[in-house]
C-alpha cells in the first residue's frame, strides 16, 4: 500500500478522515505509524495528496489536515479483452491490471474457458473491487478501471466489439511466427489476450477478420498474469 | 506445465520415462490425458521433443519413444541482483524469472529487507528448484537459472560485484527521474531491482559508483514480481 486510498464514505469532513478494517491494520501493523506522522492519501477517483495522523487507536485512525492537490497518474488508453482466467489467477489479474493503468478490462468467454471458471466468487463486485483497490493503492493511483464481462463469445464479438474497436487498433496476441508485439505508447489499443490453453482457431479467424492483428512475444510461454503484464509493457512503457 | 521435463532419474532408458507424483496429477487431472496420447517432453538441461503415454495407472505413467531433438530456447543474458522479497512473493519471484528465461539470480541483502525474511523455508534448495521447475514447465524451457544468496550487501558489492559486472551493461532500478529503462536485446546485463520499500541512498551511491545506472518504468510503483516482468521485457523481448 503506497497510497491510503480513501472512498468519500471515509470522510469526516474534506480534511479529516476516519479509516477502520485492512487499512488500519496495514498503517499500525506494515508502516509502524505513529500520532504526527504523514501518509500518502488519495480519494477514489480524485486528487493525491498527504494527511496527518492525529489519533491512533485499536479501532481506528483519525487522519487530519488532508490535502489532496496532485492529479492521478494517467491512464493507459487500452481495452483489454481478456479471456476469462482460472479463479486462483484472478485477484493477482485484477490488481495487476489496476495496477498497471489498465483503462478497461473485458472478461470473455473462450472455448478453452472451463464453464466452472464464471461461478467463482472472485466475481462478485465486492471482491473485484477490493483486488482493484489494492492494485491501485500499489500503483499510486486513484482511478477505477472499468470492468465488465460477456459470457458469450460470439455474440459479443459479432454485435459489440466492432462498434466497441472501431477507433482503437487492434491487437490479439497468439502463440506463433506473428509481428512481434510493437511498442505504441499513447495509442488506443483494444487487446485480446487468450486462455492457459490459447485460442482456438475459430477465435482467432473470428477476430482477425475485424481488422485484429496477430502479434507475438517470442517463444516462452507465459502465464496469464505474466503475459498481460508484459504486453502492456512493451506497448506502452 | 506446458513441457514435462523429466529429470536424469525418471528415465527407464532413453527413450522411456516412468512419472509419479505432482506430474502424474497434472496429466491425470488438467491433461486428462488418455493412454496413446503424446506429452511435450524435456530432459531437464536437455533437449526437448516428445513422448507417448504408454501405461497411466493410478501410481505411475510410463511415457514411451521419447524423442528430444530440440533444443531450449535461449537464456537471456541477465544477471538479476534482487533484493530478497518478501516471502509470500518469492514462489511466483522463482517461477516467473525461470519463465522470463533469466540466467542468473543473485537475492542480496538491502537496507529495507526484513531480517526474518531470510529465515522462510521458501529459500530451501527444495523448494527454490521446485518453483523453477513450475517456471520452466510454464515457459517450454529445461535449462535451470543459476540461483546465489548474498546476505550482507556491502562485502558482496565491493568484493565480489566489480569482478561480476565487468562485461556487461549494469543498471539499477529506482524510482525517480532517471533514464527510461533501455532496449537492449542479447546485451549481457546486470541488473538490480530493490526491496518494496525502494533502495536507500547509500545503495544507490554504492551501485551507481561501480558504473550501474539509474533507470525507471514511470511513475506507477509496481509489485515486485510485475517490476521484475516489466523490466525483462523492456529490455529484451
Amino acid at each position: 500500500m503506497n497510497l491510503l486510498l480513501l472512498s468519500p464514505d471515509d470522510l469526516i469532513n474534506p480534511q479529516q478522515a476516519k479509516i477502520a478494517g485492512r487499512q488500519l491494520q496495514h498503517i499500525q501493523q506494515i508502516y509502524n505509524s505513529n500520532v504526527g506522522d504523514t501518509l500518502n492519501i488519495g480519494l477514489i477517483n480524485g486528487n493525491m495528496g498527504n494527511g496527518t495522523i492525529s489519533y491512533l487507536g485499536a479501532d481506528h485512525v483519525i487522519i487530519d489536515d488532508i490535502q489532496l492537490n496532485t492529479p492521478p497518474p494517467p491512464k493507459l488508453p487500452i481495452t483489454l479483452l481478456l479471456a476469462l482466467p482460472r479463479p486462483k489467477m484472478l485477484r493477482r489479474v485484477f490488481q495487476t491490471i489496476a495496477t498497471m493503468g489498465v483503462s478497461k478490462l473485458i472478461l470473455i468467454n473462450s472455448y478453452k474457458v472451463e464453464k466452472s471458471f464464471w461461478q467463482t466468487p472472485f466475481l462478485t463486485t465486492e471482491n473485484i473491487t477490493q483486488q482493484l483497490l489494492l492494485g491501485l493503492e500499489q500503483a499510486k493511483d486513484t482511478v477505477f478501471p472499468e470492468v465488465q464481462f460477456k459470457k458469450r463469445f460470439k455474440p459479443f464479438v459479432e454485435d459489440e466489439l466492432p462498434i466497441l474497436c472501431q477507433s482503437s487498433q487492434n491487437y490479439i496476441a497468439h502463440l506463433g511466427d506473428y509481428l512481434p508485439c510493437p511498442s505504441l505508447p499513447n495509442q488506443p489499443i483494444t487487446l485480446a489476450i487468450g486462455p492457459e490453453g490459447g485460442w482456438i482457431d475459430y477465435e482467432v479467424n473470428k477476430l482477425t477478420h475485424l481488422g485484429f492483428t496477430p502479434i507475438q512475444l517470442g517463444q516462452r510461454i507465459l502465464r496469464v498474469e505474466t503475459a498481460v503484464t508484459a504486453l502492456l509493457t512493451k506497448l506502452y512503457y
